[in-house]
Parts: structure tokens; C-alpha cells; sequence
């Protein structure tokens, strides 16, 4: 059933999207489809639940900027992919409130998940303690999303590394410490 | 006309904003707004041409930080505004193509009328020549759009400060140089 809500997705976009044409690609009956979703919304967002519900873990690469990089990488990759699933999820939490919830959801314990590249830089000593890991985190993973989903210029292959480096050598200089430096409003 | 494509977009949405609602506020006869705009995403291509058809320049503080810290308490006023217009110019633009096209324009425009916070701050030493103005700026404003738009976070009174102090840590560090450091790929 959510194989075909993406394949909908994937093909046709939100735009595109219906209960009708989910519930025919899937085999599923309309009348049970509409019973157990409720609406479009429902459908993506058992999709976005299902697809925060694995086994993912960070990159482990012995480094902070690699472990940055390694994560940005994944990121540019799902955000580019074709069919542009992850993409229409995105633009589809602008539609829907359920879809909304959601895609929050999937981003907080992905977040959530990836403060353990932080917790490993403090423990080899790279960074100092105290360090807020998840503003580490959006200051790494942000200048790829906007990018690749506001300001839609075409990727660059350096954009993940960059990214990644530039938060890499700004929590060295103390960006991120807990409780910021004075002149840190 | 652009007036009361707004206050529409602000009272409504993207979704409920039609071309009949806005010939009807605006006391514009119906059949003129088809024959000029054709549609929404005509109608919202041209309010944001407007809004960069203005004489805006970035803020001069007289350092870097402080630059970047009020450009993002601009971002971040204007993504926090209510009614949310601006808000809803970001989400329209995941269903027009032509509203996609102008926001892109109005970014590209803002983005390189900001480039002059670089040029200042190279003029005052506080960064190397060569320093990539677009990648400082893109840092810099990043995590604002991401939390705000994206992950829609409850805005913080720090995060326009944090983000600015972050990027200005990393240009200090030579984040920014061009060409890259050995090891950024």
C-alpha cells in the first residue's frame, strides 16, 4: 500500500496524488482505503512514519568532517533522486497538516539520531563539552536544503563537504558552545 | 491589483486564493485579470517581481557579525510576519511554476545585493580576499530558512544571532576561501 502511494508520488507528484489512484495501483479496495486513511494526508503520513521507522544510523567515519560530509552526501543524494520522492514529501508538508506532522517527526529523530556524531567528536576530543549538538547539526545539514529545496540552484558536488566543513571548523572555534560566549545573543 | 493579491494570499493561502477573489477585492473587471496575469501563479510572479523591483540594501553595522545578524532578523521577521506572506510566497512556489521562477529571481537578486557585506568586511580585514561571498551568505541565512520554513521549529530570539556568529567563525577560520583548502573536495 505505501509502495504505491510512492510510485503515485514519484510519478505524478502531490498534484497528482488521489485516493482512487492509490487504492487501483495497490489493489487495495476504494472503500477500505478511504476507511483506514481518511484522506491524502493520512496516506503520507503513514508513508513518512513508515519510512522513519528502520534501522538508519549516521555515518561512523572516525571524524567529525567526515561524518558531516558523509551525512550531507546522503542528504544531496535523497534530495535529488528521481522519481523526486523525498522532494514531493517535502513540498506535500506544505499541503497537508498530517503530511506536516509528519515530515517533522521523520526530521526530529533523524536529528535526534545524528547527535551521536557529536557525542563521538567530544569523546575523541575534537570538540570541546558542551557542545550544542543540534545546533551543530542544522548549522551542517541547513545550507543543503536550501539549496537543493528554496533556493533550487543547481547542486554542486562540493555543496555536502563544503557544508560540512564550514560547520566542522566553526564548532572548533566554539560556535556551538553550551552556554554561548558572551556577545552570543 | 498586487495589493489585493496579497492581502488574499495573507487572508487565505495559495489555496484559496483564486483570480475570480482577487478581480472581486481588487474592483478589477474579471475578464482583464485572465487576459493579463492567465492565472495564479501569473498573478504571484508578479507581486514578487515587485517586491525586488525596491531599493533594499543589506544592513551596515560595521562588522561582519552584526552585518549577518540583522540581514537574518530581517529573514527571520519576514518569515515570522502575520499575516504570513511571505511564508506563503515560499509554499506557492512548490506549485507554480511561475511563482518558482520569480522567488528564485528575487533570492538570486537579495543574495548578490548582500554580496557588498563581503566586500566590506575584505575592505576591513576582518576576512582574506577571496573570501566566496555567495557560500559566506548562504551559511550565514541557511539555518533561519531551514528551522523557520523547513523544519519548522518554534523560532528562537537567538537563532538569527547564532547563525550569523556561526558563519563569521567559519569565514574567520577560512571556511570561505577561494580556491578551497587542501582536503575540500
Amino acid at each position: 500500500m505505501l509502495d504505491a502511494v510512492l510510485a503515485e508520488l514519484g510519478e505524478r507528484g502531490y498534484d497528482g496524488l488521489t485516493m482512487d489512484s492509490v487504492a487501483a495501483r495497490s489493489g487495495v479496495h476504494r472503500a477500505t482505503v478511504y476507511r483506514r486513511w481518511g484522506d491524502v494526508g493520512g496516506l503520507l503520513a503513514d508513508v513518512l512514519d513508515a519510512a522513519g521507522d528502520d534501522a538508519w544510523q549516521p555515518p561512523d567515519t572516525g571524524s567529525l568532517e567526515g561524518d558531516l560530509a558523509a551525512l550531507n552526501r546522503e542528504i544531496h543524494d535523497a534530495l535529488t533522486a528521481q522519481p523526486p520522492i523525498v522532494a514531493a514529501l517535502i513540498a506535500a508538508s506544505f499541503r497537508s497538516e498530517q503530511a506536516d506532522h509528519a515530515q517533522r517527526r521523520l526530521w526530529e529523530d533523524r536529528y535526534a539520531r545524528c547527535e551521536v556524531i557529536v557525542r563521538r567528536a567530544v569523546e575523541r576530543a575534537e570538540l570541546p563539552l558542551g557542545t550544542d549538538a543540534r545546533r551543530l547539526l542544522i548549522a551542517a545539514t541547513a545550507p543543503v536544503y536550501h539549496q537543493l529545496v528554496l533556493l533550487r540552484t543547481p547542486p554542486g558536488p562540493d555543496l555536502p563537504g563544503q557544508a560540512a566543513r564550514t560547520a566542522a571548523l566553526a564548532a572548533s572555534a566554539g560556535a556551538f558552545a553550551v552556554p554561548p560566549p558572551a556577545g552570543d545573543t
